[in-house]
């Protein structure tokens, strides 16, 4: 009895990972002896050590929650993760795909017959195949499609056809409802009749003869009340509910700061259309951060830690040829001033300092303008305010860093006027990259996109270019 | 009845957002209005019209839940916060506290008296006056602790005892235990006595005479069972727990896994000792990721939008000093270069190309590695493999983009060799930089810090003054 789970999860399957990876150092160990000496006696003990790891392996599979595999499937390397791939039993592969990150999912995909797709998807609930169609071949969408009743294909088609940032793509369709006009005692023989409860019911849906959302009953009003009591007169009448075209973002801050486990969301008529559950929140977060890392440095989308070189280089390409082009932009600033490096050689040395404090300066800022404007805290109201707070700051750092490098410059060529120069052209380009700290992301947003995509890249194409510009600029007027 | 909260919970947040700021600014006119005409007259008139906005603000945000508060707090300038703070009605700032930033947290505690600092904090649980104490005055903390009975106190000094990256440091002490031997009718008695039950309730917690785990109950089952059945029969006996000590990143990894909402926590002798839920598991992994994105830019901590020029001054200058630091080592190597220069200024307007391919291609593999030890996926069994990955794709980039710039350098100086240098030193640069990207972050774990805590800057030290180094030598012994 006493079988608690003493491990944190993580120690636990990091376990199951390193048991797995050594029955396959095992098994390739055979295989690599039996190839060397290719004789018939040992055959047959290959085949029964083969035997015994492979059934070994499938053993520790089949124990293991689905997220587990996931898990171990993402640290494998290609022919390693196939190769367990091929041990999962056919029954669980769908709930195993749906577990994995996309870049992973479609390595595995990739490695399965239609047949076996179709299996997969099948065994899954309405919203998750809606999350598997994008990544399975065409055909194999239309047979599911076909295979479904109508309610299911109705589900599906509505899942499929809300934007994957509306919480549209994110809500399941599994929920209970109850009427408002019945006591406790009903609806609790009603609940035991059903026989179970989809995961994570917090709260039943109370709802008219029309469907519509009327209230919602908190599981636990349902245990600490009397029996007696109507549901009309213990349930809450103003939940927080959502619509299918609201943004997902928002709504996951409404988890968050409401604490909600699920939420029902409502038609225009405010009829009842599904619910958004606080696992499915908890990983659209997860994945939203990780995209923004991503996306600031570069990379279109996530990327199969193991994916081949070929696929990864496309994922980078994008970025790295816009990089390019700004570096080369830069470059030919750089090129228009020739002449004065040529008669003095310390402004080459001393040009990426400027522009590289710009850079730094600026991304701070940046930083804090993306989450401003994630977090929905930045409005026409206080952006003035926040744009000299900002420009305050460069003014103050450009003061200090540009009066500590005036110094070094001092120290290092024993030329005043270059030092004079060299805080001035930090001075200024520092309240510049503040400016475009401030404005790139604000700019991206307006064009449609995320705030933190390519800001990075626009920011440095401005305090590179401007850095070497105004540096450059003012030592040919002053110097020269 | 039907009072549906139509909108998301984040447009029903704005707009009370720009209520109150509308209701400021209708407060700021009159005020300014009456110092400029400075008459008898006028001060009845003022008086009035203050008293009616001040009293709508007052009933404004007396109807807002406190998260909504601490967002309108948030998003405020420090004197229109500190105005609509002092509205709040005294018993709610606890509540409120607990909700908004640590740095804007620091902006209110600063405006109140001790007084009010232990009315605010007395009203919270043990485990949220924990959250809070680190903030507070010591002497608001004695007096605090003076004030809390035995087992809170212990509950208190315990949760402080723990470091803020463990479990030990988000759990709560609200959880309903039940013994294994009884029946689901007498368990349903037991909590109607009770009254109410924690918030985020799934299950109960089974426990023996010594205050062992030994499963756990989900209220579902309640529900659905038959009334009669014991709880030994129908509780889950193997549930994931956690210890205090575990970190709180893997756990919050484990409620994501398993799609927990609650989870027991248990001391070494398997004895109960708190709970997890994924409300505050939600708020560690935004506050996680914000922080990876925070210390990625060379921020130290959060900064209020609208702190001080002063405070948020000093919240980047560690990062910017590190940087000046690396970025003079930088030019240092291309001061060594000066003569060659000097002969060729081409060199001048191309070392940035060469040194920002490096940190943009770096940056890539530095992201990838940085989430790939955030989600444990990378081991000394794939270790390797990932770092072959990485070195492969910075080949074939390097050919791609260095063969790219060796014609670009040859269309725009002439110089065959110069553009074979330039080509050379492109794929050299990609190379150390894809081992730069691959090594930062795992160094940095090794030294006992999060992997994003100044890779960018030690990244950026290397590509730069390695592409300067690179370039510039190759370009002395070969072209001059």
């Amino acid at each position: 009895m006493n079988d608690i789970n003493e491990e944190s999860g993580q120690e636990h399957v990091e376990d199951s990972l390193r048991q797995v990876v050594e029955i396959i150092a095992r098994q390739k160990l055979v295989e690599s002896l039996v190839h060397k000496q290719d004789m018939p006696r040992h055959e047959l003990v290959e085949a029964l050590v083969h035997k015994q790891n492979i059934a070994e392996l499938r053993k520790k599979l089949d124990e293991l929650h689905p997220a587990d595999v996931a898990y171990i499937l993402e640290a494998l390397p290609i022919e390693d993760r196939l190769m367990v791939w091929d041990l999962v039993k056919a029954e669980r592969d769908g709930e195993i795909l749906i577990e994995v990150s996309d870049a992973v999912r479609e390595s595995l995909i990739a490695a399965m017959d239609n047949r076996e797709l179709l299996a997969a998807a099948g065994s899954l609930d309405t919203d998750e195949i809606a999350d598997l169609a994008p990544d399975l071949p065409k055909d194999v969408v239309q047979e599911l499609m076909k295979s479904l009743d109508e309610q299911k294909r109705a589900q599906v088609e509505s899942s499929l056809s809300y934007d994957e940032d509306s919480v549209g793509a994110l809500m399941d369709y599994d929920f209970v409802t109850i009427r408002a006009d019945v006591t406790i005692e009903t609806t609790l023989r009603y609940l035991r009749m059903l026989g179970d409860l989809p995961t994570h019911t917090d709260k039943l849906f109370v709802v008219d003869n029309g469907k519509r959302l009327i209230g919602v009953l908190p599981i636990k009003r349902l245990l600490v009340h009397d029996p007696e009591a109507h549901i009309a007169a213990i349930m809450i009448d103003d939940p927080v509910a959502f619509h299918p075209s609201d943004s997902a973002s928002d709504a996951a801050q409404a988890f968050e700061r409401y604490d909600l486990v699920t939420a029902p969301i409502l038609d225009p008529h405010d009829r009842l259309v599904g619910r958004l559950t606080v696992d499915v929140v908890l990983d659209y977060i997860r994945a939203e951060a990780q995209e923004d890392m991503l996306s600031m440095a570069g990379l279109r989308e996530e990327e199969d830690l193991f994916s081949t070189v070929w696929r990864a280089a496309k994922n980078r390409w994008l970025w790295l040829a816009i990089n390019l082009c700004t570096a080369l932009i830069a470059s030919r600033v750089v090129g228009a001033f020739e002449g004065s490096i040529e008669k003095l050689t310390a402004l080459a040395a001393l040009m990426p300092i400027v522009a590289g404090m710009g850079g730094n300066s600026g991304s701070q800022t940046l930083t804090l303008v993306v989450r401003g404007l994630a977090l929905n805290l930045i409005s026409k109201d206080n952006a003035n305010r926040l744009m000299l707070k900002e420009l305050s700051i460069a003014l103050l750092n450009g003061l200090v860093w540009g009066g500590i490098m005036g110094v070094v410059t001092f120290g290092l060529y024993g030329n005043a006027a270059l030092a004079m120069v060299m805080s001035a052209a930090m001075l200024l380009n520092l309240l510049v990259s503040s400016m475009a700290g401030y404005w790139a992301p604000r700019l991206i947003v307006r064009m449609g996109h995320d705030p933190a995509f390519g800001a990075h890249v626009l920011l440095t194409f401005i305090t590179d270019s401007m850095g070497f510009f105004i540096f450059l600029g003012l030592a040919t007027v002053v110097l020269l």
